[in-house]
């Protein structure tokens, strides 16, 4: 039987039948109608950091890389400097981004057991005054980990400083408030918390530096200062979108705001983590992450110690359930990781909780306690 | 009455209703399931240009402009030197993406009403020595034209400089032999004449220049080399696909191989085209191009002499009678533009013609006979 499964992914993620059902007309790019719905996602996605004052939202075609890139290349000048505050895989993608586009780029390490600390980033600033621009990722999705936006926010601003956030994985569920937060950047994606199909991203850029953002991007595709300009003058993208993806996230936009937006959400996946946690617990399975740092969005477990385990089988025993799981990101230890997003709630973490245990059983584990 | 339209734009397009059905499914990325389908997508391409021998293709997520500057980053070297030859906007569009990325880049005029001339190429590449790439648009979608892909490839082979075809709107329907035609990389992409969704272009690299390729894009999501290795290596693509996007475009191949592949496809867009052309002319109306040079895949009409005429009440009209037409794309005169590709045939197309006789009524306009 090949019925859909449930995705357990950090994006792609399972969206809801009339998200996908939207996909069901071609639409024009050209045409009025299909601006009217570009406009209003727009309007959408800036109600949802209050950021109508403040900041304009450029939708970008591809993946969410490719909006953390174009972020970089909008709002970083080519002689600018970058500091990226590194807890993870995410981190190191946008330090490996800039540094190829030929922006100074500087990696300020963490554990990535941890989150980024503020305070040695305050230091690293009062040290290196040629650094202009930070980049921190809100959720760090390579291990789970929530980072202190806020405060890494305020030296930012203290220090005179340019901030790019990756709010990948974290827009629409956890709290991001533009009136109370400064960044000059904040990137996310189609097809993550707010339930899309994958396919674009958007980044939301402070007006107060739009202007020193012309000219800054080596790429035609991937200037968001153009793509703004563009939009503004015609109500329509500069290059071809990807329509149905874009339609879907208006309906699945419609979704969020009928659901009660970013509160509502955070409680449906919040709902989702602690179900999860509590049944994999009742397993034998433990977070990597201590719970005060980890964010509702997705859990790293340690591997069974058990030597019979092995990711490819336990992935497949789990796949036959009808659940989709994640490898794990980290180098040094065996993880795996179980997103909490998407359209699903407490029923479906139940029974990806029995669909783990019945993996284990296939496997001949009894439990799934780590070796450490 | 909100009836679908047909889309007579040249991409997106009309696609099949079981082309759209396919994305009513979720996908995890990274799932053997999907990867089965991103090489079932790559090989039927590389057969549709027989380049099963000579080339790769790659997938790269973003609208087709994203994988003309991908090819370009990823194929020119960084002190490389590009001749790119103009007849029309997406040849102009090829120029700025190369010079602001920083390659060096040489624009060789020619009319926007004519092909590119192979002779004034060769002569220009003997007179600069320089130059190590040529670029070329293969039908140029600004006025229609079809460029000679065949003379230019030779001209560039017998010269030794590497060729890069953006083939956007011609790959599908126009034939393309890779065993007969020498070309560095061709670029195309999913909502053009396969008749899928927009969201992804694909670009076919040499193997021959494989190797070189390493290390020249400054882009890390537009690097196709990267893109290539980790596809080779896991079977995945680097950064999240659009995944309802590319099990569409599964879909649409699979009905362009039923249909009979680009042989089936050229008759059936040869014949809309006759079909509109025929029609129009009835109304009075008038190609701008020699019909010599002219595509099957978009052409452009020289707009009513009458000063009733209005571009923008001319296409609400014909979209009130279901179809939408695409604005002209050239500087000097007034045009409009018609396209013939999709999933459509001769009833759509002598609908279409009907539909814009109505339209010419509505607006108290007795011919489309133009003013020159
Ligand atoms: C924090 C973060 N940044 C960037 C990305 C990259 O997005 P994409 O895979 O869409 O390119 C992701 C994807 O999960 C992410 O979670
Ligand atoms: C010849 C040609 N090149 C490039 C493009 C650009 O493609 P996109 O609008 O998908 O970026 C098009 C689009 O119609 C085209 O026809």
């Amino acid at each position: 039987m090949d019925r859909e499964r449930i995705l357990l992914t950090p994006g792609p993620l399972t969206t809801t039948l009339q998200t996908k059902l939207a996909m069901l007309r071609d639409w024009g790019s050209w045409d009025a109608d299909f601006n009217a719905v570009t406009a209003r996602v727009r309007s959408s996605l800036l109600k949802v950091i209050h950021g109508e004052q403040s900041h304009v939202v450029v939708p970008l075609q591809g993946s969410g890389t490719f909006s953390v890139e174009a972020a970089v290349a909008t709002v970083v000048p080519r002689e600018g400097h970058v500091l990226v505050m590194d807890n993870g895989a995410y981190c190191k993608r946008a330090a490996k981004l800039t540094s190829l586009m030929g922006r100074k780029c500087t990696v300020l390490d963490f554990d990535e057991a941890a989150q980024v600390s503020p305070q040695v980033l305050d230091q690293k600033l009062a040290q290196d005054p040629s650094i202009t621009h930070v980049v921190m990722i809100h959720c760090e999705t390579g291990a789970g980990v929530l980072n202190p936006l806020r405060d890494v926010a305020m030296v930012c601003e203290k220090r005179g400083k340019g901030l790019i956030v990756d709010a990948m994985s974290s827009f629409g569920a956890l709290p991001i408030d533009a009136r109370e937060v400064r960044f000059d950047a904040l990137v996310a994606a189609s097809g993550k918390c707010l339930e899309g199909v994958p396919g674009m991203g958007f980044v939301f850029l402070r007006k107060a530096i739009l202007d020193q953002c012309a000219g800054n991007s080596q790429s035609l595709a991937m200037d968001l200062y153009d793509q703004y300009q563009y939009m503004e003058k015609t109500t329509q993208w500069r290059f071809t979108p990807p329509t149905h993806v874009v339609v879907a996230l208006a309906e699945a936009i419609a979704q969020f705001e009928a659901e009660g937006g970013q509160p509502a959400r955070l409680a449906r996946y919040t709902d989702n983590y602690r179900t999860l946690v509590d049944g994999m617990a009742r397993l034998g399975f433990m977070p990597f992450l201590d719970p005060s740092i980890q964010a509702p969005i997705i859990v790293t477990f340690h591997a069974p110690g058990d030597s019979r385990y092995d990711f490819k089988a336990f992935y497949n025993a789990a796949k036959a359930s009808g659940f989709i799981l994640y490898p794990g990101k980290l180098t040094q230890i065996e993880t795996f990781r179980v997103g909490c997003i998407g359209a699903i709630g407490r029923v479906e973490m139940q029974q990806a909780v029995h669909a783990v245990e019945l993996a284990l059983q296939e496997l001949g584990i009894a439990s799934g306690e780590p070796a450490i």
